[in-house]
């Protein structure tokens, strides 16, 4: 086992401190990566604060992780020293159900395991990003292009496969008209790649705050949820909508915007039930969906197209002492768009 | 003007009395037809009772009509005096939208006419099927195959395409495995149809009291709802699920029972709002969708398809003067499957 050094959650209500973890011995299958920058999701605060249940502290969070690679198992042949190396939501899966088989880690009937707070295959909880190193399975390990610019390619790992799966599974592309509701960290992931899919991007954010920002990034048109017009401007005229907004909102005034066969998918999971009128459905064959981040293969399809149209996230980054700060300013919605930790300031 | 005799609602709680309605003299575009067979839609019921608002009494309901065509206007090619003729729920609608243009006409952007109780383009207001004729735009007549017992036709026109329709959309067929909720008036031609296309057939009725007739209709297997046991049985094992229950149903159960990208699909609209847990969506990139009718096209192209493969409704025949004691049995669940009134039985 190595120690190294992480910020670390001793229970669900005390700032984070500085100490360190433990990593595996690196398996045959193992690639161990010195962790250069870790994004901070919003996922990584629900987790700690208890707000999806309880968790086996003490817990270091991060799933948005990029480095390079330092060592590889005997048996690894797809990553070598030095490589850039990117890990997500998932470090594990069963491998042999069909939704594994189809390229659906995330929906692993046996359990796919979490790179946080999960139980691994081999009984010990998963320690996340908040740190210097971490030692995962080959299997689980992106590359992640050298065109990218490298702390902006971090929260690709979650917010960008989280956005781009539903955009590719529904279909976003030329003649698509796909709205993006909530442009924060997801939000603007959503505009880039909708964006450069060909898809017409309409935001819909609470306010018109950031529409310079949202039209700079890819956005055709940019609406403020606050207004009650824009419901009637919008309505029946959108495809596809990637609603990125974790709290609740109302599904029937969104199901309003699209027209026959639209879908809207939600990326992000409310505590509270949603509530809508099923006639919302059938007024036009719509939908209302869901979509958890994306599989090992698509993820890897995603780094690329991203290298390919040279999207990376919109980043602030952090030093390691900044973060429990930082999580304050995520719930305040005072980032622009994703907080990245350059992991060379971990000093244990 | 023609005075047809018709089962007519006073208002929403008296019974219907028999008397005449009147039908508009044929235009250039019109088919009359006389009808033979009407079948008895829960809708009607809903319809007349005022749980879908207010309604333009006096009344006359039924959009499940099977008869001959008696008479085509100077401009009508499609049809022949003589021709077996079915009118849906649809009379009209724009006819140039992109809806229309697509063939989605229950989608028509400008409002399509229901084939009672709307205002039609004409400014009257609809009467529908319970009723000895009707003069309906050629563009709205089905043809109906010679080979289809002819009253067991009239059912087709609503709930064979209602159920058609999303089982066709969502891809039933050969090794699709189909969920059907509810065994009713719907649900039972959901069962014929998925069957024929191919598609593994699941039952999920509150009780087991029909099995016999879910198996011999077309059923694989026949689960029921009340056994909580049910719902663990069929875990994440269907791909489509077409839910024919318009009461409120515990959503979040079902869509367990979706595979990955599965969907729920409701036909029916209850007047509640529907709860759901957005977690049940993400946990498969499941959809919760709905569908209403279908165009058509679709509901002439359903036509042919149930007479090729020998499929008609269940039905039982009914006297006009049976008509009032026939919907206290239909809210009664008192039916196998659909009640056809025979049309020479109306004595003005």
């Amino acid at each position: 086992m190595t120690a190294v050094p992480a910020y670390i959650a001793a229970n669900a209500t005390d700032p984070m401190t500085l100490g360190t973890i433990e990593r595996r011995p690196v398996g045959p299958h193992d690639v161990r990566i010195d962790i250069r920058w870790s994004g901070i999701c919003h996922s990584d605060i629900h987790t700690v604060r208890g707000d999806w249940g309880p968790q086996p502290y003490p817990l270091t969070v991060g799933h948005e992780i990029a480095g390079i690679v330092a060592e590889v198992g005997s048996e690894v042949t797809t990553h070598q020293v030095g490589d850039r190396a990117g890990v997500g939501c998932l470090v594990n899966s069963c491998g042999d159900c069909t939704n594994c088989a189809n390229g659906d880690e995330q929906y692993c009937l046996n359990g796919s395991v979490g790179t946080y707070g999960a139980t691994d295959r081999d009984g010990t909880i998963t320690q996340g990003g908040y740190a210097t190193g971490i030692v995962v399975d080959a299997d689980f390990v992106l590359r992640i292009p050298e065109s990218l610019p490298f702390e902006a390619s971090a929260p690709l790992l979650c917010a960008g496969i989280t956005t781009y799966s539903p955009l590719k599974h529904w279909g976003a592309g030329p003649g698509k008209r796909v709205g993006v509701v909530g442009f924060g960290g997801l939000g603007h992931m959503a505009v880039k790649i909708a964006h450069a899919m060909g898809a017409e991007v309409t935001v819909l954010s609470q306010s018109l705050r950031k529409q310079e920002d949202g039209e700079r990034l890819g956005a055709d048109h940019y609406y403020a949820t606050s207004d009650p017009e824009t419901f009637t401007a919008l309505s029946k005229s959108l495809d596809l909508i990637i609603n990125t907004v974790s709290a609740p909102v109302d599904v029937d005034a969104f199901l309003g915007l699209l027209a026959v066969n639209g879908a809207l998918v939600n990326v992000g999971a409310p505590a509270e039930p949603m509530s809508l009128n099923v006639g919302s459905l059938l007024g036009g064959r719509r939908t209302y969906a869901g979509s958890m981040i994306g599989g090992i293969a698509e993820t890897q399809e995603m780094l690329d197209f991203c290298a390919e149209h040279g999207i990376g996230a919109e980043v602030e980054v952090i030093s390691a002492e900044q973060i429990n700060e930082a999580w304050e300013r995520v719930l305040a919605s005072d980032v622009r768009y994703r907080f990245v930790i350059d992991a060379s300031t971990f000093t244990a």
